[in-house]
């Protein structure tokens, strides 16, 4: 089964102890496209502006992504410039420039609005709403936010967090949202706001899901060496949501196998700048390396 | 299969968010001894002073606690008092008191130095060194240190290293020790200067196990209340080291049911101040609290 994924493709500059990147190919919904077209077709709903390379979109495409609906409208493609320090496990953004991301309306096929998987990475959850009111109804629906909505759109996130069956959120943004500390608090919590699964990414130390049906709790997979870790969550929700929609079915061994998928990926997401590691990696290799985490974590 | 621990036994001072506790029954034997007691015997090698409240003494000793080894000396008990904020990641340390810690010498029977199963908690590295001169020769060892050894001591500490089957150790600890950020880097370094398996403890965020024969992960069993983390390790390390002392075989699946159960003890000892909860348990309550990990787990 298809994917739709709603995000942003963006410019990103981004400078670690590893070295420096700039303007390259970046944004939410190009992270989450190179681990999910691993499992099945996706479809990017984005926009980007005049500045943007047609390399990249030549990229995207050799890819096997479907851009038909990444707009390319007059004026700047969305630009993140960030900062890793030290343990690398939080960026500090220098800047960034919407452009035209500021004044995006997304507009999806007739065929995209038949796919029954969708995947709402982080952009503004008004715009979340707007594109979901175009889309299939009762589609399996995935939802990614951040910090700023949560404080400056929180009553918009909350209309959105109504209609997601998945709620991905990093461990501050969960705390921040549901106002708990503690983690099994706040998954407790967000999940009586209205999403079914709650999933909370803790980076290096795992995640951690709550559902009615169960709980479940998984290490992150062990890195001798993280590059660049923008775009982790994700390439993270990428590898969960191809894995889902390639099962067609949804129960707790599929659920647990496309945490484990989304874990790997990811890991492969941080072993350098940008998707230079993820657009090159294929699904015998993503297959290998869960089977090496399979090793680690079973019991 | 009955088990030597060397250690401490302290009366604590502890704050936490939940309230405080003057002059509790602690140390890193104490905390040991409460969770590997509900598997073997357990012999507890340390010294108080002529302060410690004879009523713990008879609470250790009712709790089935060897204590023929626990000697008494004139002076005073080892007290440590500390502060736990926000978190509760981190113990702040407000004051430590060595008392007749400071000229301990310890000295076991004829009996205990044929115990098989040894386990070197928290105390100065010359100490561990000087019991181990006494302990059975080619017995399984367990070693726990701190970050004042690692400072302090640190070729004494390297001396024990070499003697040890287990290095166990918090992932500060660990990255101090090593001189490697990472903690798979360092697990690798750690191993290379001795011990035959190294576990590094993550607190909440669970742990990774490191041998030439497997690596392994686990997550922490998530909790929604954490009262006092004091004795959280030692609680480990009695769970680990009484679990595999009393299966009398080390292999991967005995190993990993080990750390298991060295995890959900940890997690009853932090339900309440010092042992004020550990030393309640049975072995009922803590298989069904293994069931229950086993669950959220299991993949």
């Amino acid at each position: 089964m298809s994917i739709l994924v709603l995000g942003t493709v963006a410019l990103d500059t981004v400078k670690t102890p590893s070295g420096i990147r700039e303007k390259m190919l970046g944004g939410s919904a190009v992270h989450f496209s190179m681990s999910s077209r691993l499992f099945t077709e996706v479809n990017l709903v984005a926009v980007v502006g005049s500045d943007f390379p047609l390399t990249y979109m030549r990229f995207l495409k050799r890819k096997g992504i479907v851009v038909t609906s990444l707009i390319r409208e007059e004026g700047l493609t969305f630009k993140w410039e960030g900062e890793y320090r030290g343990d690398l496990n939080a960026a500090l953004t220098l800047n960034t420039e919407l452009g035209v991301l500021a004044t995006f309306k997304p507009c999806i096929s007739e065929g995209q609005k038949k796919i029954k998987n969708i995947f709402l990475a982080n952009v503004d959850p008004d715009i979340q709403l707007y594109f979901l009111g175009q889309a299939c109804p009762g589609a399996f629906v995935g939802l990614d936010s951040m910090n700023f909505w949560i404080k400056n759109k929180r009553t918009s996130l909350l209309k959105v967090l109504k209609k997601a069956d998945i709620f991905v959120a990093n461990d501050q943004e969960a705390r921040d949202l549901s106002e708990e500390a503690n983690l099994l608090k706040a998954a407790k919590k967000l999940y009586s706001l209205g999403p079914r699964m709650v999933l909370i990414k803790k980076g290096e130390h795992g995640l951690f899901f709550y559902s009615k049906d169960f709980v479940f709790a998984l290490p992150a997979y062990p890195m001798e060496k993280v590059t660049d870790p923008t775009g982790a969550g994700d390439t993270f929700a990428g590898g969960f949501m191809g894995y889902l929609a390639q099962a067609r079915k949804i129960n707790t061994t599929y659920l647990k196998k496309a945490l484990i998928y989304g874990t790997v990926a990811a890991s492969f997401n941080v072993e350098d700048f940008g998707v230079e590691r993820t657009s090159g990696v294929n699904l015998r290799q993503l297959n290998q390396r869960v089977k090496d985490f399979t090793k680690i974590i079973s019991i």
